[in-house]
C-alpha cells in the first residue's frame, strides 16, 4: 500500500508521500513515490504515485524522458497545471493500454496519481489522477487530496487544517497523519518525502526525507502521543452509572 | 455504513454501535445495531450487527424468538459465549442461505457481528463473526475487534488503550473513536449505543444510548477538539529549510 498527501493551500502546497512498497507482507521494499519536475524562474512541479510500481514507475520515467523534448507530453513546456494532469492521465492510459491485459492475471495493474505545482504566474494548483486516467482539481472547499491508505490520517487533517494553516504547519499536520497512518498500518512506513512549496517560488526546491530515526520525527510522534494520552485522561469520564 | 466496536478487558466490555443506516446517500434512517441477551444472575450478551438491514435484522430476530424456548439456538441456555459466537454464526448461514440469492440483484446480502458477553463464572469473552459464519474471538493481544467503517477511529485506540484501561476510560476512547469516524465519514452517525458490563456483574445491564445533542457528548467532542488544536500548535514547526 501507500499513503500520499497532497494540500493546496493559498500560500503553497505541502506534498507528501510514504516508501513502503509490497507485494504481500513477504515481499516489502522502500521506494521514492515522489517525483519533481523543475525548470527553475519557470515551473517547480511534484507528482506522487500509489497503485502497481511498475504502472506508476513508466509513467513517471515515460513523461520524464519527454521532458524537455519539445514532443507532445512534454511537462517542460505545458502552459498552465490543467496540461501536466491531462499528460500524466494520458501516459497512463498509454501504460494501462500496453500492459494492463499482461498483469491482470497477476494482480491489479491500476494506478493513481496527485500532481500538484505551479507554472509562471498561475496560482498553484493540485490534482488527483484516478486509475481510469480522468482527474479532479482541488478547490477551497476540498484542498487536500489523498491517495493510497487515505483513512487513518484523515481525523487529524479533518480537525486541525484550515485555509489559512500556515506551511510550517500544514507540513506539521502531514507528519501527524502519517503518524496515524504509520501505528494502524503495517503497509505505509518512512522515510517519509516531503515537499513543501511557497507560492511564486519557483526555483529548484528539494523535498526533504525523514527516515524512521530522523529526531525531529521522532521527538514529533512521541510529544505528539504523550500529549494525547495526557489530553484523554484531563477529558471527564464517560456518565456509566455504576455498571 | 456503520460502526461497532467492541473492547474486552480483564475489568470487563465495553461495546458500542452508530445509528446511521443508509441505502445510498438519499436514504437515510436511525436504527438501532445493538441488541441484548440478558437473564439477570446468570448471563449478560451483546450482539453488534453491520451490514445489510434487513439480513442482520433477520439473525437477530430469529435469535431473539429462540432465545428462552430450549430448541436448539437457544443463546439463552448455551453454556458458554463460543457457543453463543456459533449460534449467531448458524443463524446468518441460515438467513443467507434463504435470502442471499434474491438479494444480490440489489445489492450485498452480507452482514457482520460483534458478539460480547458473560455466562456464569466464565470471564467475559468477545468474537467477531464474519458474513461467512467463521468468526474469531479477541485475546489479550488483540483485545478489541471492529466491524463497518473502521479505519478513521482507529488510531485513537491504538494509541491510547490498553488492556488495564478502566472501563470509564475506555468508554471515553470509544466515544473519541467514534468522534473521529463521524467527522470524516457521513454514514456513521449518533446516536451512539453503548454498553458497558462490569466482569461479574451479571444483573440486567441497559446500554446508555448518546444522542447528538447529549450534554456529556457534545462537551467531549468540543474539549478533545480544542486540546488536539492546543496540542498541535504546542508542537515544534517541521524543519523546512526556507521553502
Amino acid at each position: 500500500m501507500t499513503y500520499c498527501l497532497g494540500i493546496l493551500l493559498p500560500i503553497g502546497l505541502v506534498m507528501a508521500s510514504d516508501s513502503r512498497s509490497n507485494a504481500g507482507v513477504d515481499q516489502i521494499a522502500s521506494v521514492r513515490k515522489m517525483a519533481q519536475f523543475t525548470v527553475p524562474g519557470d515551473r517547480s512541479i511534484c507528482i506522487l504515485s500509489a497503485g502497481n510500481l511498475a504502472t506508476t514507475q513508466a509513467v513517471v520515467t515515460g513523461l520524464r524522458q519527454t521532458a524537455g523534448t519539445g514532443y507532445l507530453g512534454d511537462i517542460n513546456s505545458a502552459a498552465n497545471m490543467f496540461l501536466v494532469a491531462e499528460m500524466v492521465a494520458n501516459k497512463l492510459r498509454e501504460v494501462m493500454a500496453r500492459d494492463a491485459s499482461f498483469v491482470q492475471p497477476y494482480g491489479d495493474p491500476s494506478g493513481t496519481f496527485l500532481v500538484g505545482g505551479q507554472i509562471g504566474d498561475e496560482p498553484p494548483r493540485l490534482f488527483q489522477i484516478y486509475s481510469a486516467g480522468n482527474f479532479i482539481e482541488a478547490t477551497d472547499r476540498s484542498f487536500y487530496l489523498q491517495i493510497g491508505e487515505t483513512k487513518y490520517g484523515k481525523p487529524i487533517l479533518d480537525r486541525a487544517l484550515k485555509l489559512d494553516t500556515s506551511l510550517e504547519e500544514a507540513a506539521k499536520l502531514t507528519l501527524l497523519s502519517y503518524d496515524a497512518t504509520i501505528r494502524s498500518n503495517l503497509s505505509v512506513d518512512a522515510p517519509i518525502d516531503l515537499w513543501v512549496h511557497r507560492t511564486g517560488k519557483l526555483d529548484d526546491s528539494t523535498p526533504i526525507s525523514l527516515d524512521r530515526n530522523d529526531q525531529y520525527w521522532t521527538d514529533l510522534r512521541s510529544r505528539y502521543a504523550e500529549g494525547l494520552a495526557r489530553l484523554v485522561e484531563s477529558l471527564p469520564a464517560a456518565p456509566l452509572g455504576s455498571p
